[in-house]
C-alpha cells in the first residue's frame, strides 16, 4: 500500500512509518516539524538524541534499503499543497496523527489554546475536504484519545465510541439508540479531539469517507523493533511538564534521585499501551478498514490502566524513588474510576507488553541512560488550568511547583 | 448594560442592536461586514436596499438620539483587536451572531467548506478565550440552530439542549443522565454550531463562563417596530439560492410570478420564528443569564413547525402561485418528523406571531414593494451537497435546476 503519514516526524509517527516500510509498504511522511519548533519555544529537548528527518530517513535507507519520503506541509494552513501531494500521490491510506498534542500546552495561555485549536481543527478538516475534493477513497486512520470521554462517573465500562442508551419518546416507549459516546474533555487539547471526531462523522456520513478513529490511552516505551536498529534511528523521549507524560517524568525523575511528584492524591486513574503496541494496533486498523458508508470505526487503543499513585509506587519499588505530593494544576475530579472495553484489537490478535515486564528496560535502556542529558528545571509541570489554581501554586526559582497557598 | 452585538450588521444582529438601544442599552457593534463582501463574491444584493452600516447608525441617532457604534474587527482573524476592546469596553453581555450562517454556502466548494469551519470556530473560540484572559463575567449569549440536533428518527420531542438517557452500568442497573443532545448536523455550516456546542460546554465547565446557546428555527420577516422607523433602517432580506431561506425564496418566486420551487417530496419539516420574536426571544435570554458555574443555558428559540410542501401551499393560496417539484440537492430524509420543545420562553412570556398571520404584510409590504430589484437568475438554490448530487443535477442557463438526469 503507498501510506501517507501525517505527522511521521512525530514520537508515534515515526516508529511507524519504520514499521511499516519495514513491513514493505510505500511510507511519505508530511510534517510541519512544529514540535521540533516548540521544543525550541520551550527550551526543552527529547532526552534521546534525535536527529533532523531528513537524517533519520537516510540511515533507514542505508539500513534497510527502503525509502520513507518526506514533506515538508502543514497540513493546517498549507491546504492546496496538501491537496495537491494527495492529488498526485492518491495514498491507499493516510495516517493522521499531526496535531499539537500536550493538554498542558493547550491551557499555558490565550495563544496556545488558540493555537491548538485553529492547528487540530484546521488540519483535521483540511484532509477531510480534500479527500472529498479529490475524490479519494483513502481509508484514513486517525489517532483520537482516551479523553474524549471524559471521566464517567456513572460506573458503566467505556465502550469502543459508541453508547447504547435508552431515549423514551413522547408516547413512553423507549427506544434504544447507539450515541456517540457523550464528550466531556478535561482539557483544550483534549476537546479538540471531541471536535475531531463530529468532523469524522459527518464526513462519513455525507461523503462516504472510510474513517478508523483510535481513541488511544498515554503511550509509554521509547524502542521499537526497528528503532533499535540503529542508534540514530531512536525515537525522541520527551519528559518535560508539557510534552512528557506523568510515566515518563517519573522515570526521569527516579533516574536523576529526585522524588516522584503526584499531582493531588495521584487518584487520578489512567490508560496506558506501549509504543510497539500503539504501532501494531495501528497495523491492524490498516488491515481492517470500515466499509465505504458506513459510521466510524472507532477503537480503544490501550492496554491497561492505572491509578497515578500506583504508578510512582511501582517505580518507587523498582528505583529506590520517593513519592512528593503537590497540588494539582489540573481542574479534574481528585479520584476517578476508569473501566475501557478494548476487546476489537484484542480479538484481531494483539498481545500487549504490559508495564510490570517493560519498565525495566524503559528505566535502564532509556532514562538511565541518557541521564546525563536531563535538564531539571524542565521536568515539573507548570501549566496550570485556570488563572485561579495559577495564582494559588508557588514555584521555585527552578520552576518546581512548591505548594499551595490555600 | 453595556452591550456588545458581534455580526450586528446582520439580518439578525441589526434589529437587535436596534432594539436593545431603543430600550435604553448602551449598544456597540463588532462586525468585520463580511456578508457584504459575500454578497459582492456573489453577485447578490438584499431585495431591500440596504444602506452601510455607519449610514444607519447615524440615522438611528438621527431618529431617536441614541448611539449605536460601530468597530470593524473580524472575530475569527483578529483574536488582538478582539481582545483589546473587550478588555476596554468589558461589556456586560456580548451577543454572537458573527458566523457564516448559509448551509449551501458552506457546501458549494472546499474554500468554502474551509471558510465557514474556520470562522466559524475562530470566532467563537476566540471570544471565549478572551473572555476567560480578561476575567470578563460578561454573559454570552450565541445564536445556534434547531440543525444541531439533526433530524431526529425516534419520534421525542427534541427537547432544549439536554437529553434524559438511560445507561446501564457493568452491573446491569439503568442510569439516568442529562446529556447534550446527540448532534446529527445536516451541513457544514450546521456543524459548525455543533462544534460550537462543544466550545462551550468546555469554557462553561473548565471556566465558569455564564453561556446561553439559542437553538434557533429559520428566521423570517423583515420588520420590527424599530426597522420600520425609517426607510434606511430596513433590514435584509435575502432571496438567492444560498442565503434566502426556503420561504424568502418562496415569497420572491410568488412576487414575480414563478412557481414555487419545492425540493424532493417537500417533506422535510422545519422550524421558524418571526425576526421581531427572535429579538424578544434575546432580549428575555439577556434578562435571565444562567449563574456562575453551571451548564450552559440552552433555548430551543422558534415559535412553529411546518412541511415545506405546506408553506409552498399557503403561499400558493395566498398569492396564486404555482408548485414546480425540483431533485433535491441536499443529502437528507425526503421526509422528517419535528417535534420542538420550547416551553421555555413561552413560560417567560413570549407571545408569537405566527405565520399565518404575518405572511401577507411580509407578501405586500416587502416582496412585491421591492419586486422591481429582483435578480431572478439569483433564486434557485445550487450548491449540491456531493459531486455525485451535482453531477445529477441540469441547469439552465439561468442556473435554474431543469431536472435530475437518473
Ligand atoms: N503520545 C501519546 O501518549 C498519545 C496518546 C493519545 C493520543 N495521541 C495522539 O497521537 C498523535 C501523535 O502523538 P505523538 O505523541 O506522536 O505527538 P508528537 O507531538 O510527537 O507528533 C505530532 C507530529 O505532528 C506534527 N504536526 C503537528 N501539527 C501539524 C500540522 N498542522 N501539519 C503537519 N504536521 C503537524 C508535529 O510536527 C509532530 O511531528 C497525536 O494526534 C496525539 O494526539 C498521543
Ligand atoms: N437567519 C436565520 O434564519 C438563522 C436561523 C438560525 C440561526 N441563525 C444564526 O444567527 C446568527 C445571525 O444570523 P443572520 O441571519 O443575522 O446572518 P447574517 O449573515 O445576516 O449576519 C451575520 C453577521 O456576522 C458577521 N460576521 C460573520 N463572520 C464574522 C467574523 N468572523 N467577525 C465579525 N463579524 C462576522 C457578518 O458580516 C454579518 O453581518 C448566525 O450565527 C446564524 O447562524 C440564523
Amino acid at each position: 500500500m503507498k501510506i501517507a503519514v501525517m505527522g511521521g516526524d512525530g514520537f508515534i509517527g515515526w516508529p511507524t512509518a519504520l514499521h511499516l516500510s519495514e513491513v514493505g509498504h510505500d511510507v511519505h511522511i508530511l510534517d510541519n516539524l512544529s514540535r521540533r519548533w516548540i521544543d525550541t519555544e520551550l527550551g526543552v529537548q527529547s532526552l534521546t538524541p534525535m536527529d533532523s528527518i531528513q537524517e533519520r530517513t537516510r540511515i533507514w535507507h542505508a539500513e534497510t534499503g527502503r525509502r520513507i519520503h518526506f514533506n515538508l506541509i502543514d497540513l493546517g494552513r498549507d491546504y492546496e499543497l496538501l491537496k495537491n501531494w494527495l492529488g498526485e500521490h492518491r495514498p491507499d491510506a493516510v495516517i493522521h496523527f499531526a496535531e499539537q498534542r500536550a493538554a498542558p500546552y493547550s491551557m499555558k495561555s490565550d495563544r496556545h489554546k488558540n493555537y491548538t485549536v485553529n492547528n487540530n481543527v484546521s488540519a483535521t478538516h483540511n484532509l477531510l475536504n480534500a479527500l472529498v475534493e479529490l475524490n479519494l477513497d483513502a481509508h484514513l486512520v486517525h489517532l483520537g484519545t482516551m479523553g474524549v470521554y471524559g471521566y464517567s462517573t456513572v460506573g458503566a465500562a467505556i465502550p469502543e465510541g459508541y453508547l447504547p442508551v435508552g431515549i423514551t419518546t413522547e408516547s413512553g416507549e423507549t427506544v434504544s439508540q447507539d450515541i456517540l459516546y457523550p464528550a466531556n474533555p478535561g482539557s483544550i487539547y483534549h476537546m479538540t479531539k471531541c471536535l475531531d471526531q463530529l468532523l469524522f462523522q459527518f464526513y462519513a456520513k455525507n461523503d462516504a469517507l472510510r474513517i478508523t478513529d483510535l481513541h488511544q490511552g498515554i503511550v509509554w516505551g521509547t524502542h521499537t523493533a526497528q528503532t533499535r536498529r540503529h542508534e540514530q534511528l531512536v525515537n525522541r523521549f520527551d519528559y518535560d511538564g508539557d510534552y512528557g507524560t506523568v510515566l515518563n517524568r517519573f522515570l526521569i525523575q527516579a533516574a536523576i534521585g529526585y522524588p516522584l511528584t503526584v499531582h493531588g492524591t495521584g487518584g487520578q486513574t489512567r490508560a496506558f499501551i506501549h509504543i510497539q503496541d500503539s504501532v501494531r494496533c495501528i497495523e491492524l486498523a490498516l488491515k481492517n478498514p470500515p466499509a465505504r458508508g458506513s459510521r466510524v470505526e472507532i477503537f480503544n487503543q490501550m492496554t491497561e490502566t492505572h491509578r497515578v499513585r500506583d504508578l510512582a509506587r511501582m517505580i518507587g519499588d523498582m528505583t529506590g524513588a520517593e513519592i512528593a505530593w503537590l497540588p494539582n494544576p489540573r481542574k479534574e475530579a481528585p479520584e476517578n474510576e476508569l473501566v475501557v472495553k478494548n476487546d476489537k484489537f484484542l480479538d484481531l490478535g494483539l498481545s500487549p507488553t504490559k508495564l510490570k515486564d517493560g519498565l525495566l528496560s524503559e528505566i535502564v535502556d532509556v532514562a538511565k541512560k541518557y541521564s546525563y542529558r536531563v535538564d531539571r528545571s524542565r521536568v515539573p509541570a507548570v501549566s496550570a488550568w485556570t488563572k485561579d489554581i495559577a495564582a494559588k501554586i508557588v514555584h521555585d526559582p527552578e520552576g518546581r511547583r512548591l505548594k499551595s497557598v490555600s
